[in-house]
């Protein structure tokens, strides 16, 4: 008779594989593709324990990490919003509610409480982890864009406003990570990357 | 004047965006392509997550999840060794090791050192977060073939005794994954998707 719970959890791990093919508007830096939802996620996951030493405020970072490995779940069956997407981003929040309920509904009763609360935290990003986890998922893209000289800065002529107000979460979780930043803005501005005031 | 250790770490997150561009021979579930190393990496992590609670023994699962981001980065320089390609696996422990020199040596030095320790824990095996981390690294590509009617394992008519081989990491590390795991070999092979006895 096998354990109900794990296999709940098995179909979990099964379902989460759709991560691989829901793709961002971000390229990758060292070939013509899109990012997926999966590689995004392991790239600020272990951005976490390469930087959370920069942030501000004391950080458990077990906590931020899963938070950033579950943060884009809901996005299975809500799909990726691209974040300077005015229209799309007004029923986002809605959408989202109703994926959370979907996939974290596959898991055990407790195990789902706990991951949706993860991923709400994340989403309100009023705790030290949830603002530094949004550090982590807003300098990741920007980054790949930096290197692909441009990249959907460019593509979608993105103002450099938007790109400003879009990283701000770092400059409210770290102070070392906000001067590189401000530093990369410039350049890329200075170099043509951005090419709306 | 920037920081030179974040401008180390900056450079160290950009070389591993590469990792979305190493590819593994294992498919996606829900597409065909080949799964690359950023994919494969998020998985495992975040299923170091949800099954945790079935290891034998108490792990720490701070540095599970480290190990398990971190486990394939020598595979930038390395290149990504097919686990049934006897001849290839001959010098993989050589060229790995420079490999880690390489990618672990563009950080800091105390901070590379740390890195290199987690992924030495986990090739050695020997600690129970190195075992349940080789056991999330061994089911995750089963669970995908598993879902392809047979992926690897029919493509390179791969034996049930090599499967075998490669799964019983599990077997030490949780009574209850390894049930699963009996169950669903067998299942596969019943069902024509393991060909070689």
């Amino acid at each position: 008779m096998m354990n109900e719970r794990l296999l709940k959890d098995i179909n979990f791990i099964v379902e989460l594989d759709k991560m691989k093919s829901i793709y961002r508007r971000t390229e990758v830096i060292n070939e013509r593709k899109k990012e997926d939802d999966a590689e995004h996620s392991w790239h600020i996951a272990i951005m976490a324990m390469v930087l959370h030493e920069y942030s501000d405020e004391e950080i458990d970072l077990l906590k931020t990490i899963k938070m950033l490995l579950v943060h884009d779940l809901v996005e299975i069956y809500a799909g990726d919003t691209f974040c300077y997407d005015k229209v799309s981003n007004g029923d986002k929040k809605d959408r989202e509610e109703r994926a959370a309920e979907k996939i974290f509904g596959l898991l055990a009763e407790d195990k789902g409480e706990e991951f949706k609360a993860l991923w709400e935290e994340f989403e309100a990003m009023e705790t030290p982890e949830a603002r530094f986890s949004a550090s982590m998922d807003r300098l990741q893209p920007m980054l790949n864009n930096y290197n692909n000289g441009g990249g959907t800065w460019k593509e979608y002529s993105v103002s450099k406003k938007d790109i400003y107000k879009r990283i701000e979460p770092v400059k409210y979780s770290s102070k070392e990570l906000w001067e590189f930043v401000l530093y990369m803005l410039e350049d890329a501005y200075n170099k043509g990357y951005i090419v709306k005031d």
